[in-house]
């Protein structure tokens, strides 16, 4: 690594997901060690299934959420919301030393902080802790103190979207 | 499918190719075919190295690219810029009617357009003759051709850039 890269995805735009996936599936390529935590997200989405079937020893994935927070869907108190969150920030802080990735997925993590599922402060500080690897985070709503830190930021925005046309969520393209 | 999907990936920041590779690992954890047309592109970038160990039959994978193109490191001839675009275009043709992709993703296209390499009418032509697929077309500068059609845009728009801050591109990160 020559400089560490604290990556942000944010906007209301599709890409913000898939494009740290593609960041995966290209450090797999050179070899690297990556880990990807998910938050707030508890469904198997396509590329969740693929990564998986994949075996690889360099890619670690944990899912720690209970999917939609306080809108249609969601089946799950504000404190289990945060229950999850909390375990995720403790799994995170243990595989940063065990598994000590070169690359670390924070997925949904704007989201979980702007929401007040986590603390951004408590991010950072893991950030801070760990800089031989480089950081994606991803989600809307990416909090100032990630801004701050951060050497990357796209801003991931809609222009056209389909569901405005009335067109459903699709397997393979949104999820 | 229910609806097909034309979506665009465009704008100057970083996420367009890296989520396009993301929406394919998607789409292979549904099932579904995938054709992945490298426009411009002739180095294998990790993303490619990686998918192409996969040796998954539902991907095909076809680059038809020089590289660079009027910029430093440009080590082709104009005419032979266009005639690998050219080829990129048949192989696109070909692939739609053999292969029959569900997702089809047109990596660089928008760059390959705005520069005169090849005609968005004859791309939006391939795209109009074959409904079973979507498309995800990416780059900078995407033709008024392709905004008419698509009803998916995405713009990445760059708010902090690390080569700004003089930080050369990384492995595992940038390529």
């Amino acid at each position: 690594m020559k400089t560490r890269i604290i990556a942000i995805l944010t906007g209301n735009g599709k890409g913000k997901t898939t494009s740290a996936v593609g960041t995966i599936i290209r450090a797999l390529g050179h070899g690297h060690r990556v880990l990807l935590l998910q938050f707030m997200k508890e469904t198997e989405s396509g590329e969740i299934k693929f990564l998986k079937t994949l075996r690889n020893p360099n890619l670690k994935i944990i899912q720690s959420g209970r999917g939609f927070f306080k809108i249609k869907g969601d089946h799950s108190t504000e404190e289990t919301h945060k229950k999850y969150a909390t375990l995720a920030i403790k799994l995170l802080q243990k595989e940063l030393k065990s598994f000590s990735p070169t690359l670390t997925v924070l997925d949904e993590i704007n989201t979980a902080c702007s929401l007040g599922l986590t603390d951004a402060k408590q991010v950072v500080e893991s950030i801070m802790k760990n800089p031989k690897t480089h950081f994606i985070l991803t989600g809307r709503n990416a909090p100032k103190e990630f801004r701050t830190i951060a050497n990357l930021i796209t801003e991931m925005k809609e222009v056209k979207h389909p569901f405005n046309e009335g067109i459903h969520a699709q397997a393979g393209m949104e999820f």
